[in-house]
């Protein structure tokens, strides 16, 4: 497997600063003493990551021609979403954590109080964006973003799968379930990323399935190889606290497929991703090689 | 102060049931694991309170003979997201109630985690239902819904006033800034059900202007009758912890103007959003009522 192609390096830092550029003007400022919230909000999201949900929202918006300014206000909202539920998920009562992308998490940066309502807003903020005019002239297609956000990020999608990773702490889980559990928690806000860039280019139905399946092949390599880094990496290495999954006794990928099985694995799955790709003849080489670098990545 | 008309009480009573069978009828089932998400979001949606919100919401659209299906539709939105904002207001690391509607909280009933989750998935499905078509048919109607609900819900509303709250704890606050935070935590969601019924009837400017004025002198002679029921009322009568504002040293209306001045001034709003109501001559004569009972409630 080679490592990250300059292209695609290239191609994911603009998707990163743009989009980071996007979501720094649309965040609310105040003089006023809820300023700490306003921080809270910004420090979650300002501080960093690969922000691979909108890179996926931008070079699949492309492909379909879409006005960027609006691609990067999608990719902003789907951003937004995604920090606020790392907000929650690093909670005290959630995973605990005291580490994300190698800085304090919101509530030891702030405190408890400030991460919930932080979190809470930027998940509102992100339908807010959706909704706006700018982000499409369409509004059928602005509500089918929120709709579709909606969906995959809510009880049958995401915030279920959160549900489930923390019963998996107790319950022993198979490999059919683990599956379930891990497509809900990352694969539905992946797909989401893919199938918005395709709503915003009024992607026909089949175009739409075809990056649905790329998307969810590329969230189930992608999800195992964060477990793979958890059992493997360290802490200086992924920028977050490992091995957490072994001391909880959590059953994943890595545990029950052993982690040589668990690495062909994922990139089998990369290999099928890039396959369901082939509808685009060549116009979505920026997303074949996004899930080859998911796979490769050490971080 | 008369108390609670019967025709005001009957259609309280109608607009609750209503709401309650909607909410019923659209939040997610499952037989898998995650259940228990689902379980704490009808715990805390199903468990009572007094609807106001979807009262208003329903009222509002009856002006302008929005079908009522729709309707309810919206008002089972917004109340799913008022719960969100109980669900997480009374976590250990906010308000730490375990009393709510004389019941046990979401996370004293579940556990802290689920109550977070719980919450969020509440917020997250207020924002499906105002997007899909079965809400209203015009799409422009939806993502004026959306964006309203999330303006209004934001960090620039409901949740900044939260933010507030918590400085309110360990910093004065004078007359002025209490206003505001109040304005911020309750009146801007009680603003946005009657926007909300206007937006559904596609309201005029004037009448929307007008419905603002209204919901936004109700939901400040709300928050002081609020204020005075825990300073004067018993756990019995509320259904919830009293006292607690004083116990915390918490600058309120009534800390500030006293009781006597505090419910003068809640009457004198009173009066004042019922004025508002003048151009509908005669057509609002719920919300006329609804205004007249907020301030003579005694839970």
């Amino acid at each position: 497997m080679p490592s990250i192609s300059p292209s695609l390096s290239a191609a994911m830092v603009h998707a990163a600063s743009s989009v980071v550029e996007t979501m720094e003007r649309i965040l609310p400022k105040s003089e006023f003493a809820e300023q700490k919230l306003f921080d809270a909000m910004r420090y979650s999201v300002l501080g960093g990551g690969k922000r691979l949900r909108p890179f996926l929202v931008l070079n699949t918006a492309q492909i379909f021609g879409v006005d960027e300014d609006c691609a990067l206000r999608a990719a902003a909202a789907i951003e937004c979403l995604h920090c606020y539920s790392l907000v929650h998920d690093d909670l005290p009562a959630m995973d605990n954590s005291e580490l994300r992308r190698g800085q304090p998490t919101v509530h030891i940066k702030f405190d408890e109080a400030t991460a919930v309502l932080a979190g809470d807003a930027l998940l509102t903020i992100a339908f807010e964006i959706l909704a706006d005019p700018r982000t499409h002239e369409d509004p059928n297609v602005r509500c089918a973003l929120v709709a579709t956000l909606a969906r995959a990020s809510g009880a049958n999608g995401m915030i279920g799968g959160q549900m489930l990773d923390l019963i998996a702490e107790t319950t022993a889980l198979d490999i059919g379930a683990i599956t379930r559990l891990q497509r809900m928690k990352t694969g539905e806000l992946i797909a989401c990323s893919t199938e918005m860039g395709g709503l915003l280019g009024k992607a026909s139905p089949q175009h739409l399935a075809a990056l649905r399946a790329y998307a969810h092949d590329l969230g189930l390599a992608f999800q195992i190889i964060d477990d793979l880094l958890d059992a493997e990496g360290t802490p200086e290495e992924t920028g977050k606290p490992t091995g957490r999954d072994e001391k909880a006794g959590k059953a994943t990928f890595v545990t029950i497929l052993g982690a040589d099985r668990a690495r062909h694995q994922a990139k089998l799955l990369s290999e099928q991703a890039i396959q369901h790709l082939s509808v685009f003849e060549g116009r979505a080489k920026n997303l074949e090689d996004v899930a080859r670098f998911v796979v490769d990545r050490k971080a």
